[in-house]
């Protein structure tokens, strides 16, 4: 195979294979290839990948070593992506009765999903992590987007007890925005005890939901490795915040009390850049 | 830029934007390139992509012309992945009491369910589609792969009226399993008159569920331009079937009577294979 050639197939390879370490022994019989000549190309998938930020290639060396490529999608590349969602996400439109927020057809997006993942994946790229939890129905895309770049399974929380899965852990939440009670259910084949659990979920107010699945990690001795949410609501008071340590990448609130009116601003993935 | 940087950029550039077809100008500006050189370049892409089975790159000529990534995964690049997961689906202890099958933690794997999409993507690559659609919550990620490889937009049905949503159809639909009816209910605004849809799911034994989603499209003035479930159940006789043209990549039935013992093959997108 000639090294144009090699190139094309390296570079298709690390990127179906995100975060995991490939030996340089794999590319070399592969290609049957010398391994220094691997090196070489590495060399040249890593500048073009840091270069237009599409992740980072990590090299280990000795013998349990390889190369590792981890998808990037930092602040000042994720950005202009939130900027453009921002003025979708300001349509007046949007605005259903009962002050509730309509982006099913945002979230219908693969392809921004895939960018939003990438942008998860970023932020929590140096944690430790052995999952990436939701609770249905409107996370899951996000959270099977961050999970695929970052190489993890995704556990998902239901908001019934399904029967399909064997023996359950219930808990019951106050959803934030209404007060009201709900239930949620993760089966107990569905996770590991002491397991790190990145919690994402499309849209937060007081973060009654994802204080719920926290909940959820305990009964199962897990803990939380991190906490992204598409969207968070700026109509909370500091007093009904349930959750501070978080990365949003979206911002909403309202200009006028009846709520018609939306502000929709990048979330703090981007404090402090401008 | 240099030859062996542009291929490794213009490969990822590709691969993060299927069926789109991309003007030879975009690249040419891209990287200050002839269009000859542009040409080249991807003559080579298209023989790697080709002889690894990664898709097709289709050129189209003239001045609305340019080349389009069509991601596949045929039937013979299928089968060893396919064949892998049957083994791991016939572990006995995925069936639960009921006679339900337990394969959340499969639907819980981003790469394999990426793989699964790329299978569907392949196999309806050459069909008019506007939309792919599911039901929740199981066949989302399967919806979101195959949506990704095709460039399309996802479109859920719910279970229950989400108030989030806006004015919705409903339909009652009957599920084969149990005779028991359910309700199924799609937003107004989620699905365009006289689209084209793709339907995907986890599951099917008579067809019920996929049924329901048919008659939900004739509401919407909307076509059926496919169907692909992941597993098919056999333990369903010829006239119980609801549902006669459909791509499935799993096949299960049981043994025994009491239906402990699982058979898993893989299903009919391999069929006449071997």
């Amino acid at each position: 195979m000639k090294r144009s050639a090699r190139l094309v197939e390296m570079t298709q390879y690390l990127m179906t294979k995100p975060h995991t370490l490939i030996p340089l022994t794999t590319f070399a019989e592969r290609y049957g290839a010398a391994k220094s000549s691997i090196s070489e190309d590495l060399a040249i998938i890593k500048e073009v990948f840091e270069e237009e930020g599409t992740g980072e290639l990590l090299t280990l060396a000795g013998a349990a070593g390889g190369v590792k490529f981890m998808p990037k999608c930092g602040p000042d590349k994720a950005l202009p992506v939130i900027e453009e969602l921002c003025t979708v996400m300001e349509q007046p439109d949007r605005v259903l009765p009962g002050g509730y927020f309509y982006i099913t057809d945002i979230l219908g997006q693969p392809a921004l999903m895939n960018d939003i993942g990438r942008m998860f994946a970023s932020a929590f790229a140096g944690r430790e992590i052995d999952v990436v939890m939701t609770v249905e129905t409107k996370g899951i895309p996000i959270a099977y987007a961050t999970a695929a770049h970052l190489n993890l399974p995704v556990v998902l929380v239901r908001r019934d007890h399904v029967v399909t899965e064997g023996s359950a852990v219930s808990i019951n939440y106050v959803s934030g925005s209404h007060k009201s009670i709900h239930t949620m259910t993760l089966a107990r084949r569905a996770l590991k005890e002491r397991s790190r659990v990145l919690i994402v979920d499309d849209f937060m107010r007081a973060g009654g939901t994802v204080h719920g699945m926290i909940e959820l990690l305990h009964e199962f001795n897990a803990m939380v490795a991190g906490v992204g949410v598409l969207v968070e609501s700026e109509d909370v008071s500091k007093e009904e915040r349930l959750l501070h340590d978080y990365v949003s990448l979206v911002r909403v609130g309202t200009k006028d009390p009846g709520g018609r009116q939306l502000v929709v601003q990048p979330g703090n993935y981007f404090d402090g850049m401008k």
